[in-house]
């Protein structure tokens, strides 16, 4: 039985991914250094950026990249970064930018609303000290999608510079860089690229990173000295995960096959799809409306039935090979599931079927799943 | 043909280890989280510490945990980092501290010349502001062993903390905790752990870690924050480089069954004693003197034949399966041949097979091989 993973990353990733794990690389040889290009230049493509844009791989998690281009494109000095919040991936560049020292500003709304623009304009126009405003992308706290085109453009009129966290939309949900106006697009391996987790990267502005050295108050984080140092050498600054940099680039070559972007996001749409008409049918609610969800991840409202634990779901999807996540968002009660990764309509079905034996074994009817609220 | 890396890291894996990478984990599942706690606690076995310190792993490479301790056990303001240096690992610290903002003085020596701990103990005299001081077990610059034991006692009779990267030798050279005095000690998965890159850690000594609350000025760095949030859930902060750690468990488990550490030093001193044996047979000479020589890596005197390029030796013995390093010291002319790994005699008798063939192709002679100075 297939283990799968329906949670918002690490995804389940493809056995040939994972295949191409197995090759140890010098890290410094020719071979791998073209693999590095490789993987700069196709993330650089799948978002139109090839020539305004430079790739700047950082080892590590999503967070990882994120604080190295707040640290790079921050001035500690100069700079105040308006942060739009509405989940955790918000509230966290906050508390970021607390502890490096730099000046912000935040606009939070509700988990399930996103920013009004002609509020971002007002308050831009108020406070002529923001330089930079930060906004995610798809919030994986709920799985909400925020309007980064009409964000972009507010930020792009009052002469301010956008840094995009596009984590978990990342090669499912088309961005165009020669349209949006963006400074920063900033993503991970282990989202929607299908390839496995420790590598993550931001797409940085070639002027804004030029205009950027001596900014960072940390050496591993620097994306400066990165840029400067890969782009004459083509090689990493300090040893990088090579085996899972070859997953990567076995991973984008399988987006590729499958059509590229929008190929990938019309399946997540149709698992998506076939999951919440599921877990409706059997009786659950949904925490966003649709025209708010995007086909990344899915919040369920909490059963009022006190039956129903969902801790006893977790376990009992796990021994069926079935991983759901034990994170949720922060206002309700609620638990949520992935629809991305190397995973199809019968892995969907597999998940709404073994949900829909456990309620079976609780004895907890349609009824009984209707929201506590 | 089996493709090996005689280089300073990342090494060559066994196939064992790197199949381990062929399953995907939910990185807050139980199972993720059992396999994390083992880790950490086979880190800390290995240099008998599982009392006094806890294991701090960080995503990314070796320089990453090192900046993470350095963040994280300094404070910024008050707070004085005495570096001990004779490469480019302990160059690296001071240039980490330069840009962090944290406040450090200097002690260098020559490549090949160990620091004096009589003159390190005047320094710490004469400075009372220093409270830490950062050594360098082996470094891989030269491939010279410094002595950490002296080093420590020294620092512990002056009543300052001492600081070990011990990225190169952690694995293959006994270190043990009960007895040297260090409140970090930083080492990397892919160098004598023989695991993949991608993962680096630090053992922190538990009250040094308790009283470190506030000093990080990076988030994804501070190890006290991760030390909380370990302890609390048994998570990562952020998502944790899954297949990585799974490579980690599978390599410490080989370590254990190859007889641990003293077993694996011996390995590795006798690739080194063969291939030293081999070189100075053709004819080459050593950098370092036997007794400064740790058996992690070798600094190969540049011959002074001008028909000797090392960048054609280096693309012959690639094109055989064997990678070597392109990396020097500053001070003379050299190249670096590499021990450790999953290696054994056979893959050393394999390189020097190699130089000889390419020596006899070049036709350069014993007497061509001299150095220049």
């Amino acid at each position: 039985m297939r283990e799968i993973l329906l949670t918002p990353g690490p995804i389940t990733t493809s056995d040939e991914t994972k295949a191409a794990m197995l090759r140890d690389w010098g890290s410094r040889d020719n071979a791998f250094i073209k693999l590095t290009a490789r993987i700069r230049k196709e993330l650089l493509t799948l978002v139109k950026a090839t020539d305004s844009h430079t790739c700047l791989p950082v080892q590590g998690s999503g967070t990882f990249a994120v604080e190295a281009t707040l640290q790079t494109l921050l001035s500690p000095t100069n700079s105040k970064l308006l942060i739009l919040i509405n989940g955790a991936y918000g509230i966290r560049m906050a508390q970021m930018c607390k502890i490096m020292g730099r000046a912000f500003e935040i606009y939070e709304t509700a988990e399930d609303t996103p920013p009004e623009t002609d509020y971002i304009a007002a308050m831009l126009r108020q406070d002529p000290l923001i330089t930079h405003v930060a906004a995610v992308h798809c919030e994986t706290t709920s799985g909400i999608l925020n309007p980064i085109e009409a964000i972009s453009e507010v930020v792009f009129d009052s002469g301010r510079s956008l840094i995009v966290d596009a984590m978990s939309s990342f090669g499912s949900i088309n961005i165009d860089l020669s349209q949006l106006k963006a400074d920063a697009l900033i993503a991970s391996a282990n989202k929607c690229l299908e390839s496995v987790p420790g590598v993550s990267f931001a797409l940085i502005n070639k002027k804004a990173i030029e205009a950027a050295e001596g900014n960072a108050s940390s050496h591993s984080l620097d994306l400066f000295d990165q840029f400067k140092f890969m782009e004459q050498s083509g090689q990493w600054r300090f040893t990088p995960p090579t085996h899972v940099l070859a997953a990567l680039d076995q991973a984008l070559r399988e987006l590729h096959n499958e059509g590229g972007v929008t190929a990938r996001g019309k399946r997540y749409a149709k698992n998506c799809k076939f999951l919440v008409g599921g877990l409706e049918r059997l009786g659950f609610q949904m925490y966003l409306p649709k025209e708010l969800q995007a086909p990344i991840i899915i919040t369920v409202r909490m059963p009022a039935d006190d039956r129903f634990e969902f801790k006893e779901l977790y376990d009992a999807l796990n021994d069926q090979g079935v991983v759901l996540y034990p994170g949720a968002i922060s206002k309700e009660k609620s638990f949520r599931i992935g629809c991305i990764g190397h995973i199809f309509l019968e892995d969907m079905d597999r998940a709404v079927t073994a949900i829909e034996k456990f309620l079976k074994t609780i004895g907890v009817s349609r009824e009984g799943l209707k929201p506590a609220v």
